[in-house]
């Protein structure tokens, strides 16, 4: 294994390599804790693994047991340093796997999997001692799946299905089922990783091998917690780069999830708006049900790119139309104009009291007809749309029955995509039909949607996509070495050295003068123009204004001894280095925040939003982790109310917008180098002034880790 | 009929009362129309209606044609009056139905079907003409179904279907064909009724008599847009009462919903915020998809009343316990503690490694054995919760059968509710099973998790619910005599004049003067103590503060002077009529908007929210129809940022919510007395002061209709 490069943060730029062949097509295999004692788990456990791994190919399969001879019949060794040969892989299904995974690794096992549970999930002193100690082992060359994971990976599933594969990787088995039942559906499975805890072989390992894996379409996962941010994030780039998505079910949108999953596989959840963040940035469609993630990543292995996301609506009732054009509205999913050469197409084959726009309502009479083929097929050829939906509410016989019977017809002649909302709780022989065809079927109208527009931003993403990490930094900047002496671990710097910071990356702050005495704190602000702030200056002071130690709107020379004599009697508990004249922003468009904080398990993460009054009454604030680009920068604002603020209200001027990315970009390249050093830095507020004339930091706080 | 008592705005507080035997159980019916003509579809109408009528019980069902002397062996009749005896009802597929009413009416027929299409849904004058002579004969005692409906109505359905049933209310066939379907499910169709452009008969008429039918569970409705808010309302209201929810889709969430709505039965769909509020404040169930107006409907129809909200969560799996955990949260469904003598039984029945808390884990190792069942008993007789749900992921043999098998045995003896999420694609004999016990079996956890919180919501509002229709004012107040006379139609009130109707409802308005001179200006200024306001006051002026003419915070009598003049100044195209002088409000904690406006199809609406720089950067408002409660204005309230803004931010005080709460309670009443004069009022803004001294308007506006 050769390391990774890594990004100026120490953080790595690609995914470990593993030669993966061992695990899925293994020579030689031992079962260490074999069984044949009757109502031992072990025992079906042995045989489920025998059977199957024979039918993959394996040339044999060993029994591992401290006395018997033989199970089953075939013969067993007491260690698995006594199996003849290599050993490809070793299923360890003994209570405390530790010792015996010492063995394998001295007998050059390449992969082992850890059924048994008890590690961090417990929550307890013993239980992470014992996963630090699986971590250890996790060192050396043999990749270990579990613990608390089964043998999901070595199942066989349906052949013949049509389209492309599914790829399933789950934090558990019970979770993971329901999705490759999407069999039922006539979505193929090509594998399903059950992770367990993590110890070794993670998410991410899996999802970028299924990534990599001809022939497959999509990868659905069902996540408590990612161990590694960063490795999440390169598998989703690996994802995107193969035009294979992952749709994601990610456990954590509320406190009792949270508290949940911790329990269940040790995972931490984390901060769920920062997933959600990090999901968009990375082109995973993250998913809340199972239905969801089951119908939409079929659809992927079921349809080819979509060149957009133009819809043409096909419906048998005015208000189906009425109810899809309504949710795809709501989703931002258009149904434009159709060519006229379209709607000419359709006034032939329809009467004139029905809708020929988009939708098309055939009013159910042309569907048994062949009229009914007709209008489907003139939707498929019309330029201006690029996928075609097509309701099915009930089912009734001469309507569904000729509508599928057409659909699949025009589906295998190839061309435009065709998704059905299949909608009736009767799942008949159609509907059976429809899904061993191909055609991507979901039921629900808003999971329909949803996938459609999903497919069409992975498409839009994946086209012509470069990814984070390609322009990520390797080499610290000139600003490193200007600061990094100043980054005393477990201090608060005070504004003026947080501010410094910021400056040496390029952020823009505020003039300011430290002033000693009233006399310097009036020469300065004489030298910056009134009015001016002042401000008390300590080590260690944070939530100023909070203290009544800032002063505002300071207008002449009286006001600015006022002021300084104010704050000196304000801080006489603290121990003040002095007072920072500043001059005030006067033409401000608006009050922003920017910050870095650390957000499991992604590390240093950008905050941005509303400052003023607004951090408290709508606490409108957004994500990104850095590497991003500006492009993601100017998503990010555009996910607060920002936008809106900075359009100029109440009559004042269009704030600088452009500014605000570039202080954001700025930060993000201060958060990579600094990142791991800072546990919290808050430029509170960013003042933007009106377009061209720039943004400014008038405070900060840096506390350092 | 005798006509229902009206409010003080001249709406009914009860809906008509109508005589629905001869629609449901006709003794004679005409089917105008009939053919026996192959490959008419009036010939297949025809045939369906009449032997669905005779197996319904009907002695007669003649056909009426122009020439035929019988048709299908029946005698036909040229005309419906020369049709023997009475006839209860008469269906009409001729497409000019129009003189073939007149004739129903002069027959005394009781309730005529429209089958033809082509009135308002066309969108032309022809179509709207069409449409109003049939509301004209609907004027008459005869009541209309449609136009542009079907035979839905009296279409037989599955017997023997466990609880109670469900009734379906549409304004389209093809939406409502998947919920009958709901059969599937187990759920039993008590009756459904397609309203098409509901010209007489509308939904509300169908949604009270279903409410009011014994044996009827609920009522699922698909709805492009309501005739009349008012008569909603009341149905819902009736509904309510009866403990017979409205699960309700409602089209109009976005632009293209609402436009393929009015071409589709001419509906307008209304602003979709005002009916989530109207929803929210009458106890209806919006849905936005089928499958959840199908299973949280049927959950309706199979489960009695739910005593809470709080769910026992029995999962095989820890990973389906996060994950529903998860969806519970963030549905705001608690997931309690269960008794300790529960937990102690779970002690007993499951190893040490599972988590015996809510959710209970059984690992799926219990689920085959008799402990699965004890599990289940031991939390339905926990008396922490209300209802048990028990998710059932994947078809697994061994676990999916086998708690199926124990969850009927325990629903069959009774007790706490019971609900089943299946998620698996396979709908296998256990699925069936499940379904035809009568357990509400949803399809995905989501829709789960949100039918529990709609039920023990709806449930909550039955037990002890009064309605808002029950203490409306049906007398006009005092004020109204006093105010009535100002609203001349057309107009825009001024600042003053506007504040006075205010003021005559007891919203509290600030102190003012009018000045003709800056003399009384400084003398009425002197009177109220400094800092004053100075406006402008001029016939038919809105928007003062964009056109400069408002002065603030003047603190002196030569600043009173000076703003005078500036007004005046500024002024000079308006036919200024004064300066207002009103005392600053220096302490307010919050900056409020109040109003009145028109939304269709409720009419007079309160609408709240932030003012200031909110309302342009944030928009957060929200809405109530009067009449409405006073724990309804708060949860209006509550439904803004406003509680966050009135909690006291940046160290203010908190603010007087409870003025708020008086302030929309009052302009209630305004709006239930002078709404309809009203075309639109704003009190902007409405200042809040710290809590015990009040909210103030300090600026008004009201336009007469």
């Amino acid at each position: 294994m050769t390391s990774p490069p890594l990004d100026v943060s120490g953080r790595p730029l690609a995914l470990r390599a593993i030669d993966w062949d061992p695990l899925f097509a293994p020579r030689s295999v031992a079962v260490i804790g074999a069984t044949d004692t009757e109502g031992s788990p072990q025992r079906a456990q042995w045989r489920q693994a025998r059977e199957r791994l024979l039918a993959r190919g394996a040339h044999a399969v060993h029994p591992v047991h401290p006395v018997k001879p033989a199970i089953d019949g075939v013969p067993a060794y007491r260690n698995v340093l006594d199996v003849p040969g290599d050993v490809d892989v070793a299923i360890v299904l003994v209570r405390d796997p530790l010792p015996v995974l010492e063995d394998c690794l001295a007998k050059g096992v390449r992969f082992a999997y850890v059924f048994a549970a008890g590690f961090a999930e417990l929550g307890t002193e013993e239980g992470h001692a014992a996963q630090r100690r699986l971590e250890e082992l996790a060192r050396g060359p043999m990749r270990i799946i579990g613990p608390n994971t089964n043998l999901n990976l070595i199942e066989p599933w349906r052949e013949g299905l049509p389209g492309r594969k599914l790829a399933v990787v789950t934090q558990s088995g019970n979770q993971g089922r329901p999705v490759v039942q999407g069999q039922e559906l006539g979505i193929g499975v090509h594998a399903w990783a059950t992770v367990g805890n993590e110890v070794d072989l993670e998410f991410a390992d899996f999802a970028a091998h299924f990534a990599r894996t001809p022939g497959v379409g999509a990868i659905a996962a069902y996540v408590e917690g990612f161990v590694d941010g960063r490795t999440m994030r390169l598998a989703a780039d690996e994802a995107v780069r193969a035009g294979v998505p992952i749709v994601c079910i990610k456990v954590g949108r509320s406190d009792q999830g949270q508290a949940m999953a911790k329990a269940h596989t040790g995972h931490l959840t984390g901060p769920d708006a920062v997933h959600d963040a990090v999901f968009r940035q990375s082109g995973v469609i993250r998913v809340d049900d199972i239905d969801e993630a089951i119908e939409i990543s079929g659809a992927f292995c079921h349809t080819p790119p979509l060149a957009g996301d133009r819809v043409a609506l096909c419906v048998m009732s005015g208000g189906t139309g009425s109810h899809v054009a309504d949710l795809c509205g709501l989703a931002g999913v258009p149904l434009p104009r159709l060519e006229e050469r379209t709607i000419a197409r359709l006034r032939e084959l329809l009467p004139g009291y029905l809708h020929l726009g988009n939708p098309v309502d055939t009013g159910g009479v042309a569907t048994a007809r062949p009229e009914g083929r007709k209008v489907l097929e003139a939707l498929i050829e019309d330029a201006n749309t690029d996928v075609l939906l097509a309701p099915i509410t009930g089912v009734f016989p001469g309507m569904s029955d000729a509508i599928t019977r057409d659909l699949i017809a025009l589906h295998e002649r190839g061309g435009k995509p065709i998704v059905v909302a299949w909608t009736s709780p009767i799942r008949d022989a159609d509907h059976r039909a429809l899904c061993e065809a191909g055609i991507p079927v979901f039921h629900s109208f808003r999971t329909a949607v949803r996938g459609i527009r999903a497919m069409a931003d992975f498409w839009a993403l994946h086209r012509g996509y470069r990814g984070p990490f390609a322009d990520a930094p390797r080499e610290p900047s000139a600003a490193l070495a200007a600061v990094r002496d100043r980054l005393v671990p477990g201090s608060t710097l005070d504004e003026v050295a947080a501010k410094d910071v910021l400056r040496a990356y390029g952020i823009p702050v505020v003039e300011e003068a430290v002033a000693a005495s009233p006399d310097e704190a009036v020469a300065a602000a004489a030298r910056f123009g009134y009015p001016v702030v002042l401000k008390a200056l300590a080590d260690g002071l944070a939530h100023k204004s909070d203290l009544g130690l800032v002063r505002v709107g300071l207008r002449d020379a009286d006001g600015v001894r006022d002021a300084y004599a104010e704050i000196v009697a304000g801080a006489s508990g603290l121990r003040l280095t002095g007072v920072v004249v500043q001059p005030q922003v006067t033409d401000a468009v608006a009050e922003l925040i920017l910050g870095v904080s650390h957000q499991a398990p992604f590390g240093p993460t950008i905050t941005f939003g509303l400052g003023g009054v607004f951090t408290e009454v709508v606490r409108d604030v957004s994500f990104r982790v850095p590497p991003f680009s500006r492009e993601e920068a100017l998503r990010m604002i555009g996910e607060t109310r920002a936008p809106a603020l900075l359009a100029g209200v109440r009559g004042r001027p269009a704030g600088d917008l452009d500014a605000v990315a570039d202080a954001v970009m700025r930060l993000q390249t201060l958060a990579l180098e600094l990142g791991d050093s800072i546990r919290e830095l808050d430029v509170n507020p960013l003042l933007v002034r009106p377009s061209g004339l720039g943004a400014v930091a008038v405070d900060a706080l840096v506390i350092t880790s």
